[in-house]
């Protein structure tokens, strides 16, 4: 629940809660988790919208459908689950003919999708078609969790680490509002993410006790998980990896990175790092510590900095 | 998959399929059925949209999430699932300041939401918010299920039924396009209709082999189960049940009725459906048979009778 804004968002949200009662479950983490027969399935949805997560000016079809796709299964990513499968509605303009010859948003939207969900080993399965003003893809997605990682598990002494690096959304959507060329690497990067499937999977075998994947920008992201794990969090500045070429404050304000943040004991040390990097093929960075306390603190070694806020998609 | 029309919906739908290939799992039923730890898991996602599926005029805002929710239920009926829970992705006009007092769409809409999940024993999973010109309700649910009923299992000779009445929705809408008002018992059942989940239930456990909720309307949803079971149809226009005052062929043509037309052995009696009737509180009347062969057809007092084509929701 992040398209509308944080201040009226989470008020909203409460809101809900509030109205829902006991008939509401799990809302407010990066999944829903329920237990059938004895195994525990992760539930999330996540919808995509033309002119506030993607422009179709920028992006192909295709890659809209992956990019969509990955954003919902990244939430099973953030608890250590294995994607079954998608479920996905589809908004397109009405009943426009196609011309012969030329390309069918749906079909190529579907075939991200498929591509998106295939490249975790899940499937689609099943669909709804439906009339809009402006492109929506909405994805539900569920999967399996042998041990389900929340936001609010992380205790003080632990530590708090980064996977992968981060910037490369920010950078190109810089880069694409100037009508600036986007390299290899970036584009690849921004219109086809990666969810980090085998990265969850490793952490929660491996004792990580909070996680939280980084759609709002670390900043902001490391704010839910300090808020839902009740503690404050010391991150520094000069620790954050950066995308090549971006500077650290620009980094830790990016969102739609799609990597994860993650509270581990104070016990994994570089060395389980290394293993983590041997066996999913991604770094695993040490960025800050877990506190007594409350609120996010960045520090510029050891000076405290500050942060621009959360991630405003680019459209707002 | 209904909002865009028969005729391109299904060829888009095979076109679909083609596209995804093996990722592709269980598309074009009413569920996707998958197993997990030794029990099947039934999912769909159902997507309504303001002036396609619903009028804010015509309904308010806690109608229209109840609506919306037992429309993406009705097909957990349709396989004879339970549901556990659903999934909301909903759309709203950007970021508008509510006025002190004023009804919030937001939470009107979730709590018709949470009242329909609530009467079938389930629970709110998660949700999204999104920016949207029309208001959208995208609804996944999820159920267990027992023994799963499909399209495509009916054999000649099975007798057809329907439970409930049909044709209160078209007469509803008839009403509302001429500002008619509506009766109670009409507006009821037009805002506020349930799920048939134990009517569902009852009949898979009781040797239904196929089985479709109306929402198309009782030809258009006919036809898909001839075509997914590979035989013909015979429906007697003067068996089927109607709601008070409307003619059989307005009744076979109204959608959204989200009752049950299913199929079930020839050994199945009125005596059978008296028992149905007396533990699910339902009607349920046989209005045909299956048949080896193709197609649909309607018979008045024997004597074979065109019948409109499919529902257009009304604002097509």
């Amino acid at each position: 629940v992040r398209t509308l804004g944080p201040g009226r968002e989470f008020d909203l949200l409460q809101e809900i809660f509030d109205r829902l009662g006991p008939v509401a479950n799990g809302l407010g983490d990066d999944c829903a988790l329920i237990d059938v027969g004895g195994r525990t399935l992760a539930l999330s949805i996540d919808a995509s919208v033309e002119d506030v997560h993607f422009r179709t000016d920028w992006l192909s079809f295709e890659e809209i459908g992956w990019r969509a796709t990955a954003a919902a299964l990244s939430d099973l990513a953030a608890v250590g689950a294995t994607p079954i499968g998608a479920l996905v509605s589809l908004g397109v303009m009405g009943s426009g003919k196609r011309e012969t010859g030329s390309v069918d948003p749906v079909l190529e939207i579907m075939g991200g999708v498929g591509a998106c969900v295939a490249s975790v080993g899940a499937k689609v399965l099943g669909g709804d078609l439906l009339r809009s003003e402006k492109y929506l893809v909405d994805v539900a997605v569920i999967g399996t969790v042998d041990r389900a990682v929340r936001r609010g598990g992380a205790q003080a002494g632990d530590g708090l680490w980064v996977t992968g690096a981060l910037g490369a959304a920010g950078t190109a959507l810089e880069a694409l509002k100037k009508k600036k060329p986007l390299s290899t690497s970036l584009r690849a990067r921004f219109a086809h993410p990666e969810p980090r499937i085998s990265a969850g999977r490793w952490l929660a075998v491996h004792g990580a006790t909070a996680m939280i994947d980084i759609s709002d920008g670390l900043a902001g992201d490391a704010a839910h998980l300090a808020a839902a794990s009740n503690l404050a969090l010391d991150l520094s500045l000069e620790r954050i990896p950066c995308w090549p070429g971006v500077e650290p404050l620009a980094a830790v304000g990016s969102g739609e990175e799609y990597e994860l943040l993650v509270a581990l004991p104070g016990e994994f040390h570089e060395r389980d790092a290394a293993e983590f990097h041997a066996n999913v093929r991604l770094s695993l960075t040490r960025v800050g510590s877990c506190l007594a306390g409350t609120g996010v603190r960045f520090l510029d070694r050891g000076r405290p900095v500050e942060v621009p806020a959360g991630w405003d998609h680019f459209a707002r």
